[in-house]
């Protein structure tokens, strides 16, 4: 029987909201501050928004982007524009004027959603805009500016309500473009597809364990692989959205406690500051909690400070061009038993993939498999229904990730003989010292195990002797003090000497908006104009 | 970018197998009495079933069928066959001689594994089978009889356990045909696609709540829809699959207490019996068991009754034709306070599609939707990803099937206003009492509020009046022995008089090995030659 002849629903997100605003008709769907819609409202909201970008000329296959927190149109985005037939592209809010107008003349996109406290950062560059033929404001916090173009609920209100066929011909059109945050270079955009989008979406609900009555509290940027997919997967179940605007450890503690939070997703940093807040004393939670982290791999401290909370860690790990997620620290029973550290340790490896992606791979310069001895360290690649369609408009830097039919992640990790791989370092990252690989994640995990510390990055910093040695920067709890010379001792206590940092640094450490140490900055200070490689 | 370009990984269920036996190495995947497998032992069993297939002969689309009760080879084949390439017929084990020959046939089935036990329905057959060319003797109970071919571990002794690669070219080739129980006329084999088969293992994980720290018992006919896709769900999520020969409520009672059940899947036969066991009597749970039923809608006295005992039940409703289950009562958290006999009628309704499913209709003649009033009958319709390729060799059947693009049913029900179907009845049970339609469903679910029934059904019985009127066959419990008049005058109580049964008989009810009451054998009691019309 030929395929057309085959019942077959493509298979898209859209379908979740479609099913959840059908059947739960009366629970909150999104909660923001005081407000609260339920499905059916956000879906009529969706209707007005697709249709009033059909309205301003938005035609199957055009960009449409966002800019702005996670706050519900922001939500509402992620339906309203594929409705519409378009291309989302969400945009990093802590970008600066420069990259987000580069990001919007590349991808070509025709509607800019800006929300006002972020228009400053597109006022001036509005001159160089060659394809956004229409701003519309989101007004949320008072003061902010307005650029030319409607109120967003003004815009709404020119929509209509009436519902929209879904009209996705192909499963694999186009959803969204995301921009890698690329610490060199010009970012890319990464594509993602409906039918990716549709398995990862589910894949993340499986791996976190949301269900229907699951409150799904948004620290993790819903600009960050369209929030690794959750957007949709949280409506697939029928969960609640609870919206943030800021992440605030004493803020999240609040609506943990308030709104019977289930799950939230961030990078390690977020964990820290939620383990660090003066609320995390003491407290009690009132409903089993899963915080699902990836992006820096978490140090097993980190993991352990948490679950002692009572709270349950899920560890992840993925790209943007693998739609966040890939893969998880899969637990196992057998593990229940194992001492706190020793578990924290299990569970701060990257794992295996997720059960709707391909196995993840760890490989050698010629694309074969690394020993599964926990040692040899090769790059991990990835392929599958949940890997991207390819970057927007760059063949040439999309078949250079490609190469060989697999994914290159740029990270290096290892293969356990259990088949779970952990990271140690991103390709640029590795350090080099007089001919071994040192692991900065390896020595970072070191230095975490010393009570004063709050974060740590390491980096490789030029030696006249070996070519390249460690040097770490941290940021030590408030009211602790301890020297230099007694972090190096600490580590040289632990670790072989050749590994420990040569030099330590006290201070804040930069990051990207997504919690990611911005080794890059510290490089460029420790490197100057020397050249450290870039991979 | 053309899709060849695209990462693309055929969905299948297939690679859930690949993936737990990775993944989950040391954990028990199949425990059969005293053994277990672990997954990576279950993989090298379906490595040897696949090869010893292939070197039987068997090539990609041979179809190779299996009679055997849910014994650790009947879910190996569920991984093997499809993994040789070819197509799995699993025939239901209650058939006679004549329909499992004609099944054979049909299908053109090359191999076929038989239990010993089974292998006398086969024997008397042998000299009519025109395509099988080899029988391999499952041997699991000691006497039997084994048919002229290999014992099934000689035969996997003789494969081998190299890994054999997915060879799913597109995910819409056919991976099982299951041959419909059909009440009337020759049973029709339905064709289940690689796609609906992954899409609704998924379904069903995320439905009942599948993980993998679950056990799952087998006491729903694995031949029956693979399952309900369960034979590739629970191995999805790396749960345990809990075998079991023969439904016996005391053994099942044993099996939750000492091996820690948390699911088991069955038709409301299976509840009453488990309910009215002695072994029921002061249970109690030590994990959350969840319950996930269907077939023929269940009663909400029966549903009360075994919440009543601890375990959580789950309420789907499909057909074969659907890969089983499609739609799911999805519970509200607002019915949380509803009182339990209103609670027990929420939850018999049959609900809503699946996340994984488009939406169920229910629609009059002209394909137009009833009123969602919870009166207006209708039939009901399906289409998407989890409806089945269409009936094997039988193209006029499945465009009746499929007629104004949308799979018929057969089952009436309503539409309520919240948007959840109930059905009403089978198309071809409705009782027509002059003029008026009588849900045979309803009566039933009256009759059941008597304390003294075990089980009922209801069927029409010709009336030179009316035309039709409603006639009961009752089981009672042990040791009650109500009259006919009283159980008369109960149901006048409580429902409209023209619906409740004119006559009452008492005693076993026939059934179909999945637990579904063969009204057609009432009927033909009861109408004789006078020809009730079957549509």
């Amino acid at each position: 029987m030929a395929h057309t002849e085959v019942f077959r629903t493509e298979l898209t997100p859209l379908t979740f909201l479609e099913r959840s605003a059908a059947v739960f008709r009366e629970k909150a769907a999104v909660i923001y501050g005081d407000r609260s819609y339920t499905y059916p409202e956000l879906q009529r909201r969706v209707y007005r928004l697709a249709s009033a970008l059909a309205r301003a000329g938005v035609r199957k296959g055009d960009r449409v982007a966002v800019l702005c927190p996670n706050i519900p149109p922001m939500l509402e985005a992620h339906y309203g524009v594929p409705l519409a037939g378009a291309v989302l592209v969400s945009i990093n809010t802590r970008l600066s004027t420069d990259e987000i107008a580069y990001i919007l003349n590349h991808s070509g996109s025709k509607v800019l959603l800006v929300d006002t406290e972020l228009a400053g950062l597109v006022e001036p560059a509005r001159g160089q805009l060659q394809t956004v033929e229409r701003f519309v404001n989101i007004v949320d916090l008072p003061g902010g500016s307005r650029l030319d173009g409607p109120d967003y609920e003004a815009f709404l209100a020119d929509g209509s309500e009436d519902p929209i066929a879904i009209r996705v011909e192909d499963e694999y059109e186009t959803i969204s473009i995301n921009y890698t945050s690329g610490t060199t270079g010009r970012p890319k955009g990464v594509m993602y597809h409906h039918r990716g989008a549709y398995l990862n979406a589910i894949g993340e609900c499986m791996t976190s364990g949301i269900t229907s009555t699951s409150i799904y509290l948004w620290t993790l940027p819903m600009f960050h692989c369209n929030g690794w997919c959750c957007t949709w997967g949280v409506t697939a179940v029928g969960a609640a959205h609870l919206c943030l605007r800021k992440v605030d450890p004493g803020e999240i503690w609040r609506l943990i406690r308030e709104q019977g939070v289930t799950h939230l997703n961030g990078a390690p940093t977020v964990l820290i500051g939620l383990a660090n807040d003066p609320a995390a004393k003491g407290v009690k939670l009132e409903r089993p909690l899963t915080i699902t982290t990836a992006a820096a791999p978490p140090s097993p401290s980190i993991i352990a400070q948490i679950e002692g909370l009572g709270a349950r860690i899920v560890h992840v790990y993925g790209l943007t061009e693998t739609y966040g997620p890939h893969t998880v620290c899969e637990w196992q029973t057998q593990w229940d038993e194992v001492e706190p550290v020793e578990r924290a340790q299990i569970k701060a490896r990257q794992g295996v993939g997720f059960v709707i992606a391909d196995p993840v791979r760890v490989v050698d310069e010629q694309m074969q498999d690394v020993p599964a001895d926990g040692e040899t360290m090769g790059e991990v690649c990835m392929r599958g229904n949940n890997v991207m369609k390819g970057y927007y408009e760059q063949p040439e830097a999309t078949a250079e990730a490609f190469r060989g039919g697999w994914f290159h992640s740029g990270d290096l990790g290892v293969m356990h003989a259990d088949g779970y791989i952990e990271l140690r370092d991103r390709a640029k990252d590795i350090i080099i010292s007089g001919g071994e690989n040192i692991s900065t994640i390896e020595v970072e995990r070191c230095i975490y195990q010393h009570p004063d510390v709050l974060e740590v990055a390491v980096i490789a910093i030029p030696d006249e002797k070996w070519g390249e040695v460690p040097k770490a920067f941290v940021t030590l709890k408030a009211g602790t003090s301890p020297t230099e010379r007694e972090l190096i001792d600490f580590c040289r206590e632990r670790m072989a000497h050749f590994k420990c940092p040569k030099a330590i640094e006290f201070g804040e450490l930069p990051k990207t908006s997504t919690g990611k140490v911005q080794k890059f900055i510290l490089r460029d200070k420790a490197w100057g104009s020397k050249g450290k490689r870039i991979n």
